[in-house]
């Protein structure tokens, strides 16, 4: 028997990084919390924890750039991709009624995510820094009055009870995670299945230069999923840009195009390729089950 | 005399937000704070408001997408950019001095941008809503054991005391703000200024699709100076594009390319036409004036 793996989320257990981990790895890993996005990528690289899940985008929100930032700080790779819908569910103490409430904790986000909600139910928002720890908070307090806004793992955790689910205004809510490893995925065919690679790269600040970079990729007929720019750290106006393509990094006719990329830009990087994951979405459809 | 031009911004007084207001536009100009960023664009929209201004990315923390979809959900045209350093102060009552404080109120990003020289500090984080009403709580508290971390305008507002600037860890941390007005910006000249112009599109899902309505930007050596994916709300795995290129769309070369891009795309509509805002940067730089 293997021990079982061992991952890295930033956040309290209950969080949605747990929740993701918990559904995107296989049953009995073990999940372990962390303080920061700073530590997750620290005990992956020192061996500490076997992989790391990171949230990058939030179909809300945007993109979690400070991930971006820390990938490239750090000598790992990308190896797989998860996407998590996120719904928040309304958590009391075992036996409290919805009538019994008037206060309801949650991080900024996930309050602003359920303001419509909260608001024909005429509770009353308060902060807290994140989703999980409300839950935990809510049970040191032993209050009776108040509700947190956190996972439905959040009510297992600390044992609470679910009030309301799908609390969200807005259900197309969805959390793109990554799996982050010391070692390369490297599959025994890479053409079997339906293959993504992140890449990040800089070019000097000339007109045409991002054109040129992107036809290394439309010329071979490789499909872009992503793309975005970003200033980078320190020199606010210069572009750091992060490209997802279909395809294998390994397969010939991405190694050709990520060496015609070299001689464009002046610095790249390929940040792992992994299978794609898909989504089947509808707005009816439930929770993150 | 004119009145006032009335100016919309989503925050309390002393907010960053108002901050950029106030460099932006003219003395004498009036703020007027507003709950959400929804109100912001309704306010301008309905004629209650002259400008809105609204944070669309920062350095450190990415883009704000919530104002993009509010962008395509308004008849607003964008008519300015600005970039403000975000340059957090450690404020507190009057005569209050440093080695009395025990806890530290503020947003959570600005906690976390501030994460080392708190905790070298040994000061207690606390979150609440945002960074201006942990101002106003300190006040509405009286609390001589507790600081905020907001801006500089915030302890004017409020009438504290700074007891540290650039409590920030990593300076290099701007937000790009956008003006909008319900009339799009008719400059006589528009090749005597540099400016800007903002677009957005979406395209059928095709290989090469992007790398095609990039070309009609490339073709006509229009430079690009951000661009960015996300997904379409409620449609979570199709893509919207947002680009920014450098000239005004109404200019010969501008219009033609923009009639090109639209035989490509699905849908599509320019944001505004604007003045680009260069800052100079070092890291040296002082605060946000």
């Amino acid at each position: 028997m293997n021990d079982p793996l061992q991952i890295a989320f930033q956040g309290e257990p209950g969080a949605y990084s747990e929740v993701a981990a918990l559904e995107y790895f296989d049953p009995g890993t073990k999940t372990i919390p962390q303080n920061s996005f700073e530590q997750v990528f620290s005990r992956v690289s020192e061996g500490g924890c076997d992989y790391g899940l990171i949230p990058i985008e939030n179909s809300l929100a945007g993109s979690i750039h400070r991930n971006y930032d820390l990938m490239l700080r750090h000598d790992l790779h990308i190896t797989g991709e998860y996407h998590l819908r996120v719904s928040h569910c309304l958590l009391a103490l075992p036996g409290v009624q919805l009538s019994d409430i008037r206060r309801v904790h949650s991080h900024p986000q996930a309050l602003a995510q359920c303001e419509i909600r909260l608001a024909e139910l005429e509770l009353e928002p308060v902060v807290e820094a994140d989703t999980a720890g409300s839950a935990r908070l809510l049970c040191e307090w032993n209050d009776r009055h108040a509700a947190a806004l956190a996972s439905r793992r959040a009510a297992e955790v600390y044992g609470l009870d679910i009030l309301v689910d799908h609390m969200e205004d807005n259900p197309a809510n969805f959390t793109r995670f990554l799996a982050i490893s010391r070692q390369p995925l490297e599959p025994e065919d890479p053409l079997r299945e339906e293959y993504k690679t992140s890449v990040v790269f800089s070019m000097d600040n000339r007109p045409g230069a991002l054109f040129k970079a992107l036809s290394v990729f439309a010329l071979r007929e490789i499909d872009l999923t992503k793309i975005e720019s970003r200033p980078i750290a320190g020199r606010p106006w210069d572009y750091m840009f992060y490209i997802d393509f279909a395809g294998f990094a390994g397969t010939p006719v991405c190694r050709r195009a990520l060496e015609h990329l070299q001689e464009i830009t002046t610095f790249w990087r390929v940040l792992g390729s992994y299978p794609r994951h898909r989504l089947e979405y509808s707005s009816e459809k439930n929770g993150s089950k």
